[in-house]
């Protein structure tokens, strides 16, 4: 079966949308924030913790497990699911972030790409049939079509071609596709022009794709550019489809987002910054290993429903930090996907009553985004 | 309350006993293995993971939780068990380990034993009294006296010597002990020498301690040796207490020394070879890193009921290990404290039923030490 996703209310001061999507693995609300799972692990955390957060679907990444340990292992697992242990869906991209950041301008040519393994130097070609066969044999609920992601700043004529690049991949790749389990997504390119983005869409949407990912953000562009490249893509994005804003994840970006019409997220940032140490709380982001936290014998969060909070001081967590303790990196692990997961949750309960604007205001006054 | 030993039962043909320990965070049967938490967590794994293991009694060190946090922060947290969020009895060791492992000989003195702070370079006195102090500060539910621990080998003068030194240390410690809710443990040294350990055991008996250790063995000594010090030891120990093994937990000197009447084993080993990637076996360990898991969708062991074996095959664990992913160490962890505490199990069983002797020759038949 494929994807279904279901309008079921739109704010009326904003293009905030509350929705549903039914996969093979259970049905679930949106705006949705997904942990990302890259190597087929949210690191460091068990799938019973990733779920215990309330998360819906993850992500687990085409690139890395088509050199590590290759998709046809996943396959005679019985797929992703199996394989990781994770009973929920499973989003894979395409690899064409990598495209972004391992490629070289040079080794991008019509057929597709090639990047250098990193495990050991070899050439490898990835295109856009390679790419939708390594994910029909990884069966994941969702795949991505590759896609071109280019960087920030391009010159018009050249995020120009290469959205037209973009379109004849999301073409070949749908061409190739073959999982009935399993639905495809075209992504919308065209940085920061409103014109480009509108063609892209136009042209997915010609092909039919089971969902729209926004695309050619979160490489380094001004917030101001990525808001515009999520408004310009969303304006013309069909209503009945599902979209998911790739690569974003930031608190502040999933309220902007949302606003603009965004379903579904994705970022590295709250494991990420959980193994440096970091935690997300409503009042901005903590460093544990601030001296200040030493004897603080508080949660995180007072009123965090999360496993760290419900069970560990800042004292704990910080000392375990401080002693390099994995232990400390799976606390603000879970403490930070369950808060993008419960912000995500407030959205979707703000979205219900019109107050998307008043919950953004209210949030940013509590905010500090360098606090430390 | 000070903790209660009930000898159960004794095998007719061995010095194997079944026991029960009672504490003020439960009860529980011995021989058992203790998993070893320095630094008040044990490595990767949550407290509810090594309750799963169907752990007992847990260890945490002295020395390294009297640098980091300290031992007045985990005092002001409400103690180890608060502050860690561990419900179970805790052990904590002396510091002694610390003498062999990190003082010099010439920073040991009749006072106490010089180190220099692993993280900042000051001289730091470790006393008998102090080390005591920090125990007591602790709360842990079981505090060691300091002692030398002494490396392998030394003349019999300097072992007689240092085992005075360790007796004067007992007294002192004692003396300074002031924990009602918490029972100390004497340690009987004297290398290989029967009439030195008879000698300790003697004089720390005198002295009235709630339970006994037996020390100066996991220091790189021959195995014959280390038995027969555990032999010269068990020997004299009185029936009626606790008899703990410092250091001791690779799987076929469990077998042994519950032969020779040990109770109570610690070993950072299950935990340290599962972040190399090893797993404990009944034919032996096996190195998940072998390209041969690389397609085995088996779990590491088909009848082992722990997390790992229930829900992950090898070649998953063999993937996240390659990838350097900590759900593989925690996997692995899991998997071989659970083998180590389901091996003092089936040995209690074993005890029951006076065939300690068969199940050594039944294990032994398949454990290949070596097997990789």
């Amino acid at each position: 079966m494929k994807i279904e996703y279901k309008l079921k209310y739109k704010d009326k001061n904003s293009n905030a949308r509350l929705g549903e999507i039914k996969t093979n693995h259970g049905t679930y609300e949106t705006p949705m924030f997904m942990p990302v799972g890259t190597q087929a692990t949210v690191k460091t955390l068990s799938p019973e913790e990733v779920k215990d957060a309330h998360a819906g679907i993850i992500l687990a990444n085409t690139y890395h497990l088509w050199l590590k340990p290759g998709e046809d292992i996943v396959n005679k697992a019985g797929g992703l699911h199996k394989f990781m242990n994770w009973h929920g869906p499973i989003l894979t991209d395409s690899g064409g972030f990598q495209v972004f950041s391992l490629a070289k301008p040079k080794d991008i040519t019509e057929e597709g790409v090639v990047f250098k393994n990193i495990y050991n130097g070899d050439k490898l070609l990835l295109t856009p049939e390679k790419s939708i066969e390594i994910q029909n044999k990884l069966d994941s609920d969702i795949a991505m079509s590759f896609d071109e992601c280019i960087g920030f700043p391009h010159t018009k004529d050249y995020v120009a071609s290469s959205v037209e690049r973009t379109l004849r991949w999301a073409k070949r790749g749908k061409n190739a596709f073959n999982n009935p389990n399993q639905s495809l997504f075209g992504i919308v390119q065209g940085a920061e022009y409103e014109d480009l983005r509108k063609h892209c869409v136009e042209e997915l949407v010609k092909m039919d794709f089971d969902g729209y990912s926004i695309g050619g953000t979160a490489v380094g562009e001004p917030k101001d550019v990525q808001y515009k490249q999520v408004e310009y893509s969303c304006k013309y994005l069909p209503e009945d489809k599902v979209r998911y804003l790739m690569g974003v994840g930031d608190p502040v970006d999933i309220i902007e987002d949302v606003e603009r019409g965004v379903d579904i997220f994705d970022c590295v940032a709250p494991t990420r910054i959980a193994r440096h140490g970091h935690a997300y709380t409503r009042f901005g982001n903590i460093n544990l290993k601030n001296a200040r936290f030493k004897e603080d014998f508080t949660p995180i969060e007072d009123d965090c429903d999360c496993y760290a909070c419900k069970n560990y001081t800042k004292a704990y967590i910080s000392h375990l930090i401080r002693s390099n303790e994995v232990f400390g990196q799976r606390l603000l692990s879970i403490h930070n996907i369950r808060f993008l997961i419960k912000l995500t949750e407030d959205l979707r309960e703000a979205i219900k009553e019109d107050r998307v604007k008043e919950y953004k205001e209210e949030f940013y006054s509590k905010y500090k985004k360098n606090n430390k």
